[in-house]
């Protein structure tokens, strides 16, 4: 299924995106898209029922905002250098066991929400990445089936990041990370009964309409079902935590000077194979 | 005033601890302690004109668990290295401006639960920190004195450590601060106004009963005014989000080897000044 949330930001209803593509109400059903409903299995199996007996109501699209996917987002842990490519492109080693940093819920915005390049900025980058979206409390799980086996669902997320912040001005990747605005989210999220392989998805990513990120989670050094038991190795994942799980290369950090970062007036759009599109306008804060 | 919460976790009560020490119940006024009511003045004066009053229903204290005293905690941002005395031991030069890590929400436990040494852990270590709760939205204060007119309240945090996770597993520290249950909170919030000078309090902590931290606020190398303001340039801060400010010298990582790190049985007291007291039994995960 594709599960989504429409309308004013802060006041979202809760939405499916049906096999034909026609946008229909789960208020009725539901009253959020959120960790509590993606652990119900039977509420789940409810949403499943109605849509497939067509009966759940239909939504005027129409000048709909589009919200992220997930309300009640719990912490969005993120995984750093963790594709080949990437890491070649930042001149990094690839890393021995997963980097984890963190973005703060508050971040997430709507997948066409405006972004705000912060005050200061002179180093705003792009970061295509798949969001694995937690289904069940993982902890201490001890293989990446078992990771696996905890996934909810994946929805396309643009990890915003200022690299100045994040490694010229002292202490962790974290200070770079958590600017407002700085993690749209969607615009679907795809329940992982949809997604066969996670490692076999292509992300696309353009800025002002030149395409600049073309990877694949092929080139994932640590795969999704591991990156999940890793963490878990770490701290506990609930029912509506969210893991970004990296970007492939081809971000301004990676280019030859001058690195073309990101600044007021561009536009940048992204997708997932089967995860949808993303469109941001950047503005100043 | 001194807010709390108190009840079995996840279903604690809004109270207040009067002049006299007496608990007190709030649920007839308020329906939580969280950042939606440190951003209602008009509530504030509701509680302290009842109390005032004398109009608040006693709450027998006996065999009530005290819980963390802020609900809906939204992120929790720490500061590292941010006192003379502890970036000395643990031989690291003063930072030239604020360390930033995360801790997750979901690590907040009350004061007086136990706390879990997690599975592999060798190096699990104590840090008493002063806790800054926020309670109006902060982004891109101009100075300090605007930074400590945002805050809220005051906090004893213990902001527990595993420090072969945090500094020997690559990555941010962020992957030894967020095991589970490592952040006891509480066990009251002082509100900013019972708090004339943050930068006059003295922290302790003991373990097994002997005195470890000896501090004071007086050593920070960054102020808390400074902190918010600084933080609120990288990111917004806003109502229940919590700082922890740091922690002075005395935690095993800067002891001569064999360093005393905790184990399961240990048990971890701390205490600052007008803040209260807590105290965690380690077990195993």
């Amino acid at each position: 299924m594709k599960l989504l949330r429409v309308g004013t930001a802060g006041a979202e209803r809760p939405a499916l995106l049906d096999a034909e593509g026609v946008l229909r109400d789960l208020s009725g059903l539901v009253s959020d898209i959120d960790g509590a409903l993606l652990a119900d299995e039977a509420a789940l199996g409810r949403i499943r029922d109605a849509a497939g007996a067509g009966e759940l109501p239909v939504l005027d699209a129409a000048g709909l905002r589009i919200g992220a996917p997930l309300g009640r987002i719990g912490k969005i842990v993120c995984i750093g250098l963790n594709y080949h490519d990437h890491a070649r492109e930042t001149g990094a080693e690839p890393p021995a066991e997963p980097v984890i940093f963190f973005k703060a819920a508050d971040t997430v915005v709507g997948p066409h929400d405006t972004v705000l390049v912060p005050r200061g900025s002179r180093k705003t980058d792009w970061e295509v990445e798949l969001a694995v979206v937690i289904g069940r409390t993982a902890r201490y799980l001890e293989s990446a089936q078992d990771g696996l086996a905890h996934v909810a669902g994946y929805a396309v997320a643009h990890d915003v990041s200022e690299r100045e912040f994040q490694i010229e001005r002292g202490g962790t990747w974290d200070k770079g990370k958590n600017c407002e605005t700085f993690n749209p989210l969607g615009p679907w999220l795809v329940t992982a009964d949809e997604v066969p392989d996670p490692q076999q998805l292509s992300l696309r990513l353009w800025v002002n309409g030149e395409l600049k990120q073309d990877g694949t989670t092929a080139e994932q050094i640590f795969s999704v079902g591991e990156v999940v038991r890793y963490v878990s190795q770490f701290m506990t994942l609930y029912p509506g935590d969210v893991i970004n799980t990296g970007t492939p290369a081809g971000v301004a950090l990676g280019q030859p000077e001058p690195k073309p970062y990101l600044r007021a007036g561009d536009v940048v759009e992204l997708e997932i194979e089967g995860l949808g599109r993303q469109r941001q306008e950047f503005k100043d804060a």
